[in-house]
């Protein structure tokens, strides 16, 4: 074979050209895995080769050696020689595309249709998302640039994985003196929003094939969390009262984790009641069960003060408590947090500390920050005359102009209501033709695992709506229903 | 019972003292909680209490309502009443603690005896930090700054949970041309650092049980990753010339995913060779595994070129490549990426989507206009130059002053020095003393599943240690290592 020949034709010269270097290199590669330069086969002389280039020798040699690191070739005192390959490496060259076998882990999740909102957050009516416009962006850039610098270098490296002690200290008092939880910074844990708690409770305390309850309708992201840990999952209906729980349940399938929303069950807004909140922390109890109770906007009480957490009910409950900033602050912040109880926290914490990597400290520290100086609470304060503005709005814009039979379900709480249709109603035609129309609220049947005709309704955020587009809204939305009703 | 004389010792009053209605509250659902108020008895009148307490009736009145909307009692025509309880819910108050079962799940993270690095950047020699002194702060800030200004308030919303396009094009971009990734943004997942990404691919392309493979030494957060997903784990043997697969492996236990580090073996600095490289290709192509490249710290290399990244040796490797801003930019950024393999992206995305819920969109779109207008690649040369200088130093100070035998391992590229010390000196003793002495390098031995004799050595960062400080530290480093020596 004539190697020289292979290689001699001219490199390219001139601007918008590589370098003549990395050129070379490329074209050997290419020549070597094509297999025109074969394995074995000598090499032309660095010298040789640069004649014939017209190019330094010393580009050559450079490529030689870099092609030596990378194991393409090997040089030894008889030259430069193409690095020996086995049968498989050979046939790794002749490129065909690998079987595309779907593991089953893949399967799985793809089964779980995604019926999600969009989230779109300038769409009107997006349940969950709070009123991006109205926050306070200018303190909190200043508040981000203040910790940027005072922050020493060092707070650019790893952190401590379960996060920033500052944020944590601050979360421990907050939690305490606002929703009467019993905790203290050592049982904190930050992580990627209730999302990365809720996977941390399932690889924490579950083996794959144990049991999950959750709510129905409920919190899509709980199913998804549990089906990541392969967990068998049951979901339970709620009422007006919160998930109500059959005493088969507990013999038939008993739960090692129970995820609930007691202070304003997503999406229906329901109270979990004191009975069954001291009744589930008895049976889990006995069961060896955990509760992960996710307190993801009980914050925003619209009449009296906001409910009080479960988990500080009673001493030593058997309750993981989830919070999350997303909605108090914003979505894209991700910062969430869960507080272990106390019977596991020593035990627990040196896994934590192997599964998760910290990380986003100035963010964390700007929270910290933005806590302990009151600027915190003050937008809570804002946020909550805001919201309870637009839910009123909302409420009366249903009563005036959606004009079709609801029922308004449970809700003085939050970012959204959630209103329930007559069955000839169906929600998620009406959800995608009111995206059509610019709305985005939310079908409460795609809440459900196995929906009911009782689970047919909209679930309307207010969080990110201004109080005087809500007649218009809603006669919009009275058009998009009236387009799907179904005739019987 | 006389409950009014039970509810009628005097509230605080005064500075410091919480709101009455607040004190009431708590005061009622103590005195329920404990049973005083018992299931069913009647509290007294609004006016009643009122008058005993010497407050506005309503202030009761809102604490009546607050604990009918949190279930303590109910109201109706007769009065108020404490709720009725089941035997459960009254078991419940009696607080016991619940029995503290350790889940098979917790128990064997536990297993994990943490020997990581305690990652303290401010020690010099930690591994894998980068010079945070030198990283560019204040065009960081103002890069933010600009990002936040310009951010529309919907951006602080929920975003794509793969990841903000814009940094992902960005991404992309750079694989290509610096890396020889074959890629566009749509096969790009930006995750929590690195430790996201193989977290992803585990959920993603494996069931419990399966086989993973894993180089020995080699990086820990794989192991975690490969643990939490319930694998099981073989840890395979690196030489000079990368991971070596005995050929029984492929036949006794074939893998499902393969970790391995090609371009910069860690911590011993092999490079993969391109027969193996190949090789390993091929074979997994035949078994259906899928590789998992991860490329942490290459674009550091301080001889020629950066080695070409695995995944682009051959179209459709069955490659997913992992990559992180933990070394080029600052390890707290925690801003990894993933790319997918062309053979599954399609297929997985949707699962992805399930599976992560973004977040940290300021950072991300930072990033992306970092990369953009060429401060990134501006920082990753002024590093590069940086980090020879400092492995430079740190060569001839090993050579003149640990004075005792050792090896350097491979190593022309990143920011650690691996250095196999003879048996009598054994390495986490050493590691233990040198902490005492204010330096932070790693224990090889304690990168091994299970550590064989030639695994005794140290890793020695030199990221965030300046070149002139080499000649002491070295000095000390032989001290302490001469205070571990055994004699035998």
């Amino acid at each position: 074979m004539n190697t020289s020949a292979l290689l001699a034709s001219p490199l390219a010269r001139g601007p918008g050209s590589l370098p003549r270097q990395r050129q070379l290199i490329l074209r050997l590669k290419k020549a070597i895995l094509a297999g025109q330069l074969p394995a074995g086969g000598k090499l032309p002389s660095s010298r040789a080769l640069a004649e014939e280039l017209d190019i330094s020798r010393n580009t050559v040699l450079i490529a030689y050696e870099q092609l030596t690191a990378e194991g393409f070739v090997i040089a030894d005192r008889q030259g430069t020689r193409v690095a020996p390959l086995s049968a498989a490496a050979s046939g790794a060259m002749r490129a065909e595309p690998p079987p595309a076998k779907a593991p089953a882990t893949a399967r799985r999740l793809a089964s779980i249709v995604s019926t999600r909102n969009a989230n779109d957050a300038s769409l009107p009516m997006t349940p969950g998302t709070p009123a991006l416009t109205q926050f306070p962006i200018n303190a909190w850039r200043r508040a981000q640039d203040r910790a940027l610098q005072a922050a020493p270098a060092a707070t650019l490296g790893y952190g401590n994985p379960v996060g920033e002690p500052a944020l944590r200290e601050a979360i421990a008092q907050y939690l305490r003196v606002s929703r009467g939880v019993r905790c203290d910074a050592s049982r904190i844990v930050i992580t990627e929003g209730a999302q990365g708690a809720l996977a941390l409770c399932v690889q924490l305390l579950t083996d794959p094939g144990d049991t999950a309850w959750l709510e129905e309708p409920g919190y899509r992201g709980a199913k998804s969390a549990f089906h990541g840990g392969d967990l068998d999952v049951l979901a339970l209906r709620v009422d007006a009262d919160g998930i109500a729980i059959p005493e088969s349940a507990w013999r038939e399938r008993p739960p090692r984790l129970i995820q609930t929303t007691p202070s304003h069950q997503y999406p229906t807004g329901a109270v979990l009641s004191l009975a069954r909140r001291l009744n589930l922390i008895e049976r889990a109890r006995q069961a060896g069960a955990w509760i992960i109770e996710d307190d993801y906007d009980s914050e925003f009480r619209h009449q009296g003060e906001p409910i009080a957490a479960m988990q500080g009910l009673v001493a030593d409950a058997p309750v993981l408590y989830v919070g999350t900033f997303s909605k108090t602050m914003f979505p894209a912040l991700r910062l969430g947090f869960l507080v272990l109880p106390e019977a596991i926290a020593a035990q627990a914490m040196p896994s934590i500390v192997e599964m998760l990597r910290g990380g986003h400290r100035l963010e964390q520290l700007t929270m910290a920050a933005f806590i302990e100086n009151g600027q915190f609470s003050r937008h809570l304060g804002r946020m909550r005359r805001l919201y309870r503005e637009r839910q009123a709005a909302l409420r009366d814009a249903l009563a005036s102009h959606l004009g079709i039979e609801h029922e308004v379900l449970g809700g003085h709480s939050g970012l959204h209501l959630t209103v329930r249709l007559p069955p000839q109603f169906p929600d998620q035609d009406i959800v995608r033709q009111a995206r059509r129309m610019g709305m985005n609220p939310g079908a409460l049947s795609a809440f459900a695992v196995s929906p009911l005709s009782e689970d047919n309704g909209l679930v309307i955020g207010y969080g990110n709506t201004a109080a005087d587009r809500y007649p218009a809204l809603l006669r919009r939305l009275k058009e998009a229903a009236l387009e799907c009703r179904k005739r019987r």
